[in-house]
């Protein structure tokens, strides 16, 4: 447990840089955060962007008492404040450390350090919330179609008892969360602005229904706006706490797509839901599988559990189709099968003729035949049985 | 030009054992039609199935007449039989020379052997037709989004000069051939029966339109019956001819997907079209997808030419979301535009601390935003400019 001048040495840091600012990460690595905090205070950042930054903010005063308010207003609001130091601390965040991005995937949040502290709304310990967990993201803009089937994969997942993450946007987020509140489970909500900041509005009664059975998280202290930028900074945050990353629907270029490109990074299951490729919503998704080998096709909670299960122990079964009769057949006798006429009797000579294999071999095929229904003696030959009376089946001719 | 005993002795060997039978090529290739075929009337071939298999075929009768009987049959259809000895003959069959499939995609063709001869019906000489083509293969019970999709893949790819082939099923290989049709381009229907089988009945009128502009060809003579194991052996073809197989929509375990499995194993492109996971009807393609690493996620004509095309010629742009004017802007550009108030004024300086950006800073990209129109001055300061005189956008907040 951290002590009471660390914790607000982390808020302080945060309302000086924005969270990910690798500078700060790795003066607070290197001092401990009340050092850091001194540091900052008195301009020695190494890097320059990073201390004309701070040195902007400090314009505004010293953070320190704003850092008290903070810590006051979440404790009135319900809310804790969570620290690397706390036992609590998910440990997933960890790999947020050396973790950097391709050029082609920067945007906002080229920085990607780990968060300094948390702001947290619900009963579960952090580290054991996000555990077992599953990232679900996509687009505000869903499809039905996007939104059932990431309700359904949250349901799935919930059910086997693994959490559910996500941001608090409307579409697949929103989709998510009450896919797991549905099968009772536990659902996190990483929000990018201060943890009682309801954005959006609409989806205020959500964000209460999940602090009361699952958490809602934030690095950003009360009264933190929803900046745009901070959407992609706080993606991140996902990607790391979780244990893969799923992306049910995204435009090209949209955030969600940045959220798995930072599992990628990360060396963390990147899991991605086809769709119809009419639909600019699935545009996001097939350009990731794509371009990034290590991308999953996922089609159900199967193949989401065979990912980011633990090895072997939850293998997706491989699709089938409806076992029918005729698979029991080996190749002769179905071409055996096929060659019989449609109407009439044949010998077992004729049979074998018209099927191309030797007599020997057709006479056993058509015991076979006979034994399984596909065919009947009659008239001292074979006949296909009447339809009626066949063992059911679904090809030509 | 293959000489009319070569060509009769090819038809005959057809006749006595099914296409694709290893036995029969291997005969071929030692001592030539010719010979092979007179090898197999006195009942020396060296594989013991299919010696008694051309035994039973032989209790019919010499296959002889009967192929003189299905050239004469031919010649009538307006129909011509191609050799592996004619110069029109498509040089990508000889792929099937060497191809194993493994024991997971056996079914009744495990003998993937090269066409002993062709039965053609349409003006084009095989080998240009086949030169620059696509298979498009899927299920026959296709949904509207399968057919539309193979419709639209079709129409592009035959506006740019390349061949369609399929098969010559309801859904979408139907749906293939209507929109390279409706392109004006060549389409090429490989069937499983003779060449004057319209089989489905159905698609009578299809099978003439096909056969006026492109090509009907099936390896089976006239006459011959489309049993179901044939689809199977006729698919090897449909791989090996082309450069590369797109399968639009497919059930689990279904002959389109068997067809791709071909692909893969001769190294051709294996080109899949996603769907929707809620659909039956893509299950096959997700499962090529996820089984197989060769096999390629495509969503539009683009994708597939940049994998049969020519390498480098036909590279696929990424997809792009729409350009906004945001773009322009660098991270901290859009940190300081995203951090000004929505409604009133405010000072360099106290924009600098919003954003957390040093003055100098701040004041260039200020500059860079009133340029661009986002901000215009006012009061001294800075203020958003109103929405409607606002660059568009798209994203919260």
């Amino acid at each position: 447990m951290a002590d009471a001048e660390t914790r607000l040495a982390r808020v302080a840091l945060t309302l000086l840089a924005e969270p990910g600012t690798r500078a700060v990460h790795r003066l607070v690595a290197r001092h401990g955060p009340r050092t850091a905090l001194a540091l900052a205070l008195s301009g020695e950042i190494p890097d320059d962007a990073t201390r004309d930054a701070v040195r902007a903010r400090l314009g505004a005063g010293d953070p320190r008492p704003a850092a008290e308010a903070a810590l006051a207003t979440a404790a009135r609001l319900g809310a804790r404040l969570v620290v690397p130091e706390d036992d609590e601390w998910p440990t997933g965040l960890d790999a947020l450390e050396h973790v950097e991005l391709s050029v082609a995937d920067r945007r906002v949040d080229r920085e990607l350090a780990p968060p300094l502290c948390l702001w947290v709304r619900g009963e579960w310990p952090l580290v054991d919330a996000f555990d077992r967990s599953v990232a679900i993201v996509g687009s505000r803009a869903a499809t039905a179609y996007g939104e059932h089937v990431a309700t359904d994969l949250a349901y799935g997942l919930a059910e086997r008892e693994w959490s559910v993450v996500s941001g608090g946007a409307f579409g697949i987020d929103a989709a998510a969360h009450r896919g797991a509140l549905a099968a009772g489970g536990l659902t996190i909500a990483v929000l990018a602005c201060g943890i009682e900041r309801a954005y959006p509005v609409a989806n205020t009664a959500l964000f209460d229904r999940i602090a009361e059975t699952g958490l809602l998280v934030t690095e950003w202290p009360p009264g933190a706006d929803p900046l745009r930028p901070r959407f992609l900074i706080r993606n991140r945050v996902i990607a790391a706490a979780t244990r893969g990353t799923v992306l049910v629907e995204a435009a090209a270029r949209s955030g969600a797509t940045q959220t798995v490109r930072r599992a990628i990074a990360m060396g963390r299951p990147a899991l991605v839901v086809p769709g119809p490729v009419t639909s600019a919503m699935s545009v996001g998704c097939h350009e990731i599988l794509r371009q990034h080998e290590s991308a999953r096709l996922v089609a159900n909670v199967a193949h989401v559990l065979e990912e980011v299960g633990r090895i072997g122990a939850d293998l997706a079964p491989p699709a089938q189709g409806p076992q029918r009769p005729r698979d029991q057949l080996d190749d002769q006798a179905t071409f055996l099968l096929e060659s019989l006429p449609r109407r009439g009797v044949v010998t077992p000579d004729a049979a074998a003729i018209r099927a191309g294999i030797d007599i020997r071999t057709a006479l056993r095929k058509l015991t076979l035949l006979e034994t399984l229904g596909f065919v009947m003696r009659r008239d001292g030959g074979y006949a296909l049985t009447p339809p009626s009376r066949r063992p059911a089946e679904d090809e030509p001719p």
